[in-house]
């Protein structure tokens, strides 16, 4: 009972792995707003599998169709509901360990928590369950985009050890998209591709970090005391599979430094209140202060992996499993566009909750 | 609108850091537990303000009564609501920058949202508002306890530089209690507690790490994908004052390892299921897996200093801050039996989630 | 788990009939908003019992107090907690019958559902659980008239067989609070005064029909295809303590006509679209149309009567009851101010909706 | 933003007369429940439009896809998605009063609420939605079957001024099947018919009243104090296209009582505690006791006739409209799968909420 997400921009994703497709519903996107499924598969493109050498071979062309809550190309009001279609499903090579549980896998918590479970591709628990939110999230963009100049633009920042030199508040579109890692560092960008290429050729995975910046946001946003803005997307974040971690502004680093050092200084510029540093990423109090919101989200090494593994199948038996199946090496690159979504989800849900409250001053 | 949190076991905490008081109502609490302001002013002891010399010196008892929802000292299935009253507020100390924005707090965000402010001790903002929290946490606490032999310990980490060594599944209540700082590790506590005695001295703040164990948790809870376990945690953690960071398992430092060393490798233990390693701090795909949960949460250092700020006032104007009012020269000691407040909720929750849909099977 | 109620304007009630009061905190009220105890206690007084010769003979003043929320007679923007004491609590009363199920109460059901009840008069399932619903409704209706000339008037319509003759368009709060049954037809007025009399002093108890008209209420207010306005208010109202029964417009009159007869022509008032006649009831399709929103609710005669009554214990034993307590042998006059607040805190939630939505066109 | 219903079994439709097709996701479905698209035909079958003389021509199969949430004809416990396209679309029926505000629709409030609406055979505000609220309803009777013998029955008890001799108590499906009507009094029935003929070619429409009776629900389902069984159950049928009135038990009717004649005195039946009447409906306190649950459904006359009507344009030009499009002249036969669905998913809900909170007492 988990699959919704979002209060006033409400997405409700379902789909598995391997059965009829994937799609989201998404309830409470603004009337007239001109959408078409061109603007969902621009970013379901950079989410799909079979994009570049360094992920998984399974082929998805991931196409969209828009079911319902458009008309004449803009928005209805009313549930806009997105369908993808699987294409390329594979069961076969899933039946060899129907029965065992994959180590770091949701094989086993699927089984304990429903007692039932497809062993096909890890089902609801795979990551192509990102697809709803890639699609949500592209709305998401364009009703944020409608009224603020809000850009939202994720990168990989670090694989194992190979940590990028980017400079948020410069970081392009454009330097991201520009190598098959998405790290806009050109230099440790390659160094990363071949690490990965290098962890496939060994049966082995890599994690890292993947940073994200909003800029643009207006001041405002955020619902203390629980629906903080940070709050929520932390739960956007660490709702990811393989997302381990999240930070938002100085996060773990900053705990080193004192509150001498690491309070934001408030100035003006113009009318506009702003802060020297930006230590507080963007949120104060779980509420936006106008600057840039930034956040990071770590993500452990894949679970799939291709050397032998100790584990035990469903009846208590100790097996050695040899995993086959498609998958990323690592997932940060696929991963990029997913973060930007699930920001996008919580920024575009919370500048609708804003709406519903300001203006009563007048 | 943000101030109600959890689906089943579900809390709305209410009250300014200067106003009539503070509190919480519960709803969806089982009826038939048994529960007095006892149990609840046991852990709103361990967070009240004027505990130690380490914390701030405002002496506030947060003596709680319990105003529905009990009978005859046992839950009745409605309601629960708890009230604790301000005692020691001195609004007058904030007369002197009562508009001007403190750098890092809240004051300009919740200016910028609602237009209008009390700008008496932060408000809603002020960390008096966990009171509803902790609170409600103990309820919870009793809940999970009734079922399940639940331990949930908090304890702080690291404060700035200095690092505990603590092994999550040994470390017990006393040796938290046993010193002001509640960090396990006595000799660290010792340098930890002259260093946050410094800083108060030289009018500065320190930030840190609280980390959490969850022990005896059954298998099974969590809601994927959105309301996976450790994104509620997530975002439960997320939503404290001062909060930067939340890792879940092996965190970020887990991504500088491959998945073949990071995997969580099953084995039987008698007829459950278990892992050798617990990398996934108990979680994986979003649902507990009956290892032990772990979490942990990084806090800045405190926005309150006693050394002159740059900021700004409402009217724009430049001016340098000397902020007086009572605070935490470093909040991490109070944090920790909030930490585990908000884990108890998010397990509880879940708790009550699992049981309305397992046992279908039968 | 069913104590809160709306969205954006979202209520949560506490409190049992003998315990340590009862209240209501509002999380979502817009900031900015003048506020007082004196607001909320106009409304109180009119839902208190002991106002009349017509009602319960219990004595309480249900003095308000405002906890939190509001800040030199403003509203914050944060949650209003609000506080009634329980002062004329009589438990004695209710012991000897504290094992017996009182015919159409809810003490059997109560004992089903939680296996644990409180016998004092009832506990939640007592009409004293009303008083925060109406402290949040004289909150909701301050928040409705702050932008529309919104004006929301419930009066007692029909008791038993005696059926008031009202205008709907017409009627004044003046001509409702003119008698103590809130009835504006004088004439049946006093019939129905005289014959609730009869009722009390034949140990019986009458029901009846409460209307109530919201005036001003502006298109676009409703969300299709289940939070439909009429839904909505169908549920608010079926939730107060003895209602069997809800319209809205033509209702279950309105079946015997034709669609020819019953549809209501489109007009133009000027620049405004309006309606020849109302069968809608100022609601097409779950939204308002901008004519005055028409509502009816049905109340059974009170289950508290003081002739003998067969029923069982808890353990079975077929009993005879004779009942004691205080109550009210009709309780349409003090359901009156009830309506009001529910049919209010439905339209402002709607209201709040609406804003996050409009406005996209621009 | 409103259309999902349920808080534990939680649905969320989308879809609109005309567009790429209809359905539901459904939220929450326990897992191991046998389920495939045969289950939800059957009920769909009974709400298809073209199904007799009586219903709109409109031939729409409504054949449906299940898209997730279930492994080899077991559900997973993940959200099942449910599609069905529109087969028998005719836009060009709707093309010449594409501007024109159709009497007692929701034209008019759709354009005033979103600003932009589809003049497509009503849009979302046709009753096409409904088909997403039947597949749900059919896995919900499914799911309440898995533990609980509960049988729900509706039937059309009036049309216009025709009012049937119906039993509810031993009322069987083959009865209220045996005829288009769906109304189980077979005389009564056949003049129902007649009437409803005389109506469609007079171009005139007809309204009337379904009931409906849930047999074998549990003691102890519904959620005090807003979630009352009685109150959820209200605004699902509210939630219906036409409808316009809900009654519980005695409902209206009841009024005319007095507390002594209205009351159900309680008896033992062997263990079970049983009312002597049913004027609760099943409901006390908001909570199920056991007996059968009772509510009737108010629908008005199809606001579509063939007869000329005065009205306005969207420019606010005085126009007279002849409407064309295929509907129903009278939309009770067909409402009665669709109350049976609404009232299975309330109890759905409540017996996952009721599992949520039972069983603390052991």
């Amino acid at each position: 009972m988990g699959s919704s997400f979002g209060r006033l921009f409400r997405i409700a994703t379902w789909g598995e792995s391997h059965g009829g497709g994937l799609g989201v519903t998404i309830d409470g996107c603004p009337p007239g707003l001109p959408l078409t499924e061109a603007d969902l598969q621009a970013e379901l493109d950079r989410r799909r599998p079979g994009q570049s050498v360094l992920t998984t071979p399974r082929d998805e062309p991931d196409t969209c169709e828009i079911l319902s809550g458009t008309f004449e190309g803009r928005t209805l009001g009313t549930p806009i509901a997105v369908l993808v279609r699987n294409k390329d499903a594979r069961p076969a090579a899933y039946a060899e360990f129907s029965r065992i549980y994959r180590p770091s896998h949701a094989d086993y918590t699927y089984q304990a928590k429903y007692g039932f479970r497809t062993w096909l591709g890890g089902g609801r628990a795979s990551a192509r369950e990102t697809v709803g939110r890639v699609a949500a999230g592209a709305v998401a963009k364009k009703v944020l985009a409608h009224h603020h100049p809000v850009e939202i633009l994720a990168w990989v920042d670090r694989v194992q050890d190979l940590q990028a030199e980017v400079e948020p508040t410069a970081v392009t579109p454009a330097q991201v998209e520009a190598n098959p890692v998405r790290c806009p560092d050109a230099a440790v960008a390659a160094r990363m591709a071949e690490r990965i290429e290098r962890a496939r050729k060994d049966g082995d995975s890599l994690g890292g970090v993947v940073r994200c910046v909003a800029r643009g946001v207006p001041p405002g946003l955020g619902d203390p005391v629980f629906d903080k803005l940070d709050a929520d997307l932390a739960k956007a974040l660490m709702s990811l599979p393989a997302c381990k971690g999240v930070e938002v502004g100085s996060g773990f680093a900053g705990t080193y430094l004192t509150g001498a050092t690491h309070n934001d200084p408030f100035y003006m510029e113009g009318e506009r209140v702003r802060t020297r540093t930006n230590r507080s990423g963007g949120i104060q109090g779980g509420i936006s202060n106008g600057e840039d919101i930034l956040v990071a989200a770590a993500f452990k090494p894949t679970a799939t992996i291709g050397t032998p593994q100790e584990t035990v199948d469903e009846d208590g038996n100790a097996v050695t499993l040899k995993a086959k199946g498609r998958h990323d090496p690592c997932v940060l690159p696929r991963a990029v566009p997913i973060v930007e979504a699930m920001v996008a989800l919580v920024l575009c849900d919370h500048l609708l909750r804003q709406r519903a409250q300001r203006g009563w001053e007048d």
